[in-house]
């Protein structure tokens, strides 16, 4: 592996590189990013080496790389792999890091299957790795992150409860006060770390969760509807014995964490 | 005032006494607590000078004292005053720390208002004080505390939103995992952040928790049949622009913090 290209340099995309090279990765990496301010201060903390000028030239180092990062949200991901799977060939590995996996599997299936195509790896920094690509799984061992194989639709799954749903909650609970006490200022006064923690999530931007919540909507709405009963469950048993048993199962959750 | 009787030396009636003597405070402190290794432990720190020991010599120092602290829980405290009010005198005062104030309130309204009876202060460490009592309201100013005047009812009220709901949530989502996945090794593996401080207050005991559920059971309720509606609007809203509009709430929920 000598030459790598990330679309996307933010956040996500921009560690990529900066592990890399943490990790001794002595070849090229290239970036594109939208914002030319991503790109620019990608640049100047050494995450990428150069910078493509437009999509055209982004296509280009793309086509010289052997490892394509795709960091960008999961319907943008989906753009990218649609735009490069007829210009790239066997022996280059495309790989991304969305949040979701099922629809970016699916169309990896249609994309990336034919002998000449390049091999896809579909990837999650949070939840590891799914398939194949043993040297870029080898320089993400060297990231110092563990790797996790899971089939796509238990990932999305196990992600919905234990990061979609957490976030719908938050925002949920967020802007139901919002809605409810606007600027009252007994909320700042009396609220505290359980206010806090509870709602911290509501912060997350829609541009982040839009494609969450438009590629794995069946399994959010799963695990919505099963909070919904399960509030609804407390709610009718807060004078009754079933309370204790409901405390004594979520006990029973953080004592294993 | 020179001498503080505390009932209950637990953890905020033992942090009363320390803040009393941090705050200069050189009278004696008298404690009573039912468990006899939570007495010891307050003596040992010098929290309390000397202990009841037992419910009648409580009664006793009940009677000694200026100032009486009713740090227990809220039923605990109702019981407590039920006790106190025939055997204390006019010039006394009685003040608790409950987390809900209607029931206290109500019952203080019966059994302290004659001209012979002690008075009653009904506070929240973290909520305020309600009324009177203005020595000891200077000496909570001097732990350093800000103090908030609020109807009993808007207490119990905004407390249910800013501390049971966020609770009774906690608890309902740990609970649900727990039945869902038990001791399954993934949501450990790829639970983070979100997962941890959505689901910390599910460790809550059952214990702290059942006298609130039964003293404001009414406001609590209400929360959760808000937020189990909210979490339906989002459900149901996870592939229309509403789902923009529920972040922007919760984004500016969180900027005012």
């Amino acid at each position: 592996m000598e030459r790598v290209f990330i679309i996307g340099t933010g956040l996500i995309g921009a560690s990529t590189g900066l592990a890399l090279r943490g990790a001794g990765f002595a070849g090229r990496i290239d970036g594109w990013d939208t914002s030319s301010l991503e790109m620019a201060a990608a640049v100047q903390m050494g995450a990428i080496d150069g910078r493509a000028s437009n999509r055209e030239d982004a296509l280009e180092l793309a086509r010289l790389a052997d490892v394509i990062v795709l960091a960008v949200p999961v319907l943008a991901i989906k753009d990218w792999m649609q735009q490069l799977a007829p210009v790239l060939r066997a022996g280059q590995l495309v790989t991304d890091v969305g949040s979701t996996k099922v629809e970016i599997v699916e169309l990896a299936e249609r994309l990336f299957v034919e002998a000449e195509r390049a091999s896809f790896l579909p990837g999650h920094p949070m939840a590891g790795k799914e398939s194949g690509g043993a040297e870029w799984r080898g320089w993400v061992g060297c990231f110092g992150s563990r790797t996790l194989d899971m089939d796509a639709s238990r990932h999305d799954e196990l992600c919905a409860w234990v990061s979609h749903l957490p976030q719908m909650l938050s925002t949920a609970l967020a802007a139901l006060l919002e809605d409810r006490f606007g600027d009252a200022p007994e909320i700042a006064a009396i609220g505290g770390r359980a206010l806090k923690e509870t709602t911290r999530l509501g912060a997350s931007p829609y541009s982040m969760w839009r494609d969450v919540a438009l590629t794995n909507t069946g399994p959010v709405a799963d695990t919505l509807l099963a909070l919904e009963q399960r509030l609804q469950h407390v709610r009718e048993n807060l004078r009754t014995p079933e309370l204790r048993d409901e405390f004594a199962l979520a006990n029973r959750f953080r004592q294993r964490r």
